[in-house]
């Protein structure tokens, strides 16, 4: 087969209203979960009563990785939450999370191709809500916008395994949720969203949370600050692939449909 | 048509036990949630042992804009959401809050006149809450009765694009679970207070979190403070008409009903 | 009629199996209810690292009502909260809560006589968990059992407002979801336990939160305090007779039944 | 009847494919459930900018049991309660938790050697989980894995007492949404989790909250600390047992199928 000709098989079958409305959504959920959860880490009421003026006067030290985590945790897992909750509710299937998508592929779901433009999708949207992002920074506040740093003491192999633990129960929770068979496919954005809250519950004090690339490869991006960026790939992708093996050969096991794994 | 004959044409739309039941709905839902949400601001149990007695003997700082804001943003958002859930259980199909009227008549859904008799009966209910806060504010806390301002440090284009942002995803939520076909309907009131608790959760830190006119209207009424005040309309009547857009033309279109826009 | 038929006449209304087992479950619930919710109050960890020797070594001050509310409310409220609703899905249809009670005898939904030993078996219950809440108070903290006092700085006619309310909503919360053609019964335990959390969100710091004046009992009697104590029953009970005028003459008006109140 | 001839009986019995994969899901969801819950504890973001580096730079004292309680009870209590939710929805009908075994087997709901075998499966789990725990812990964090003890100044009795009325409502909370005739049925994991929750609230600051055997074995065989471990055990037994004599012979007595406890 030429190359051209699988293009434009592939083109035929992603060029349909159904999944260029998907590819949408998926745009504007990551852009709507990623910028209301990210600016609510952004600037937050301190408790002491001359917070806001020292904000005002005196410039914060720049990029400073231990002011972005030092809001209330319970505040930033909960707004974290709650927006995926709202985002899934208001926008039906979508995945806001690479790794989601790769569950999907790797189940033979969706097809590679549609995957890729979907993940393309999500990663512009996560562009774009760090942009808002800075545009509603104040100028005093130097912020890294939320970037994910492995916190320090924490060794490299350590921030991989939490971050495999939290995007695991995760991915658990979305493949039991989103089951033909399941019990609770109805409250199915209720739960995706205490899977999230619960990761951010654990891994904020790690890594940051990742748990989904996306999330991370925005503020990495707009603050130009790789350093261990790859963590927040290699963990979530591992720790989703886990959850699917575990799922489809252990849990529900789809040997019946064996041929679709050929 | 003479106005007189489109006075008595309105007239009659409006006369009716049915509208009239609305109407006191709206002015009581507004009266209760923001009495009890913006009283749960005022007066808090401090961490410091002593700090009660500090109350009673030496007065607190005159409209001080920053006492308002330091209690737990956690407890203000949680207050505001629940209370505005369990409004909705109670009293049924509420609005509560001019914007979500507003997309009600932007979508053709009701008649401009019944709009404007809610609107006023949301901000009566909104003036009546502050008042009664005045009533049970201690004497020695001079409160500025939960006033939304913008935070020091903030720009006015920054506040108004964070109302905008929260009103978006609140008016988006309330139209995902009033959808006719929505699956979410049986616990709209849940989603609906997660979208307020996210809001104040994203926004308390910017603007103080309005995302709902007659909550701004309120306090600024009765403390004669209108600095700013306009954002409070501006912001959130623009996310809602945006969140209206979206819904409507994108997530679900109404074009078979596109006569009902001429 | 002679007062002895009459008493035998209650008596058979009152000496049957079910509402023996319903009196039985008022005391469990309200014994479980308040004692699990009232010792969440009574020893926490601090902040510091060393608060759990200076509780040990130092005796604290005694009935100090400070250190009773300086526990973050946060954690009251939801222990309040949480604990009322398990206590619902665990006992069935319980009060918990003389004006619970009250309402439906003003309602004539039951007989005086039966609500007046219900009452008398919530308060059993008050006042059993209170002695159980002395039984696990370390000797070092002499605790004031969460006992409720009006906050200084605070009048009295506040405090009472203060408490009409938070009846008030509750009391509409409970007559809401229990109505029969309610939408929201299968989640009457949920909205009721967010009716008392969010009570205490809001009362917490004015009067400590009665709504209910069993739980307002119970210490005051173990301490013998009676301190304003009349506040934390007219209150609640005028908060939640206005609840049931309004529920029963507006929201859902029982004229048809009219013959009922004769 | 020979030994190896009842030896073979039981191992018939238990020999199926249905029950070795509960014994895995015990297994894998304690291991899971603990992991999640207990490394929350673990790390956490202080409220002091330089909190990091004091980490990084100087180590922690040894086995200090004031810092294994200092984090937010709420962020603890919400990871507990939020984890166990999760693991019952992805896996199923799971107990996690030793007591809620021998409530089955108190019950005549399971047969002694099935008991055993899925406890087992619970410390093992317990035990791997701590042993990944140790695995993320950063070497300048002597942390005590969140082991349980017993607060200072509280008494053994009422220490055993918090133990008794925690797993009390707990397994209550068990046996009413797991009744074939519940309501709740559909919310079985939320109402659960909501439990666990309410428990970590309230006991946290007595015992650390053990509820749950495995839960506090794990961590105490890991770091050698086998103080006082005997509450751990036999506190959460005792409130079962009673748990499971109130709701099997008051609440739903099952005196029609007396035969059973022959």
């Amino acid at each position: 087969m030429k190359p051209s000709s699988t293009f434009s098989l592939i083109l035929r079958d992603v060029w349909s209203g159904l999944f260029l409305r998907g590819m949408f959504c998926e745009f504007l959920g990551t852009l709507l979960f990623l910028f209301i959860s990210l600016s609510s880490v952004l600037l937050w009421p301190h408790a002491e009563p001359l917070s806001w003026d020292s904000i005002a006067d005196e410039p914060l030290p720049t990029l400073d990785s231990t002011f972005a985590c030092s809001p209330d945790p319970l505040h930033v897992s909960l707004a974290f939450g709650v927006s995926l909750t709202l985002a899934c509710v208001c926008l039906g299937e979508v995945h806001l999370n690479p790794v989601v998508t790769l569950t999907l592929v790797a189940g033979l779901r969706i097809s590679p191709w549609r995957a890729v433009l979907l993940v393309g999708a999500q990663l512009l949207g996560a562009l774009s809500a760090c942009a808002l992002l800075l545009g509603i920074t104040p100028t005093a506040l130097k912020s890294n916008l939320g970037v994910n740093e492995v916190a320090p003491g924490v060794y490299l192999y350590q921030a991989l395994l939490v971050e495999m633990a939290v995007t695991f129960q995760l991915v658990l929770c979305v493949q039991a949720v989103t089951h033909s068979k399941s019990a609770f496919s109805s409250v199915a954005p209720a739960v995706i969203g205490l899977s999230v809250m619960l990761g951010h519950l654990v891994a904020i004090g790690f890594t940051g949370c990742g748990m989904n690339p996306a999330r991370s490869f925005g503020p990495a991006v707009l603050t130009m600050n790789y350093h261990n960026h790859w963590v927040y790939w290699v963990g979530p992708c591992a720790g989703s692939l886990l959850a699917w093996l575990l799922h489809d050969l252990v849990l529900h096991p789809r040997w019946s449909c064996f041929g679709d794994w050929m």
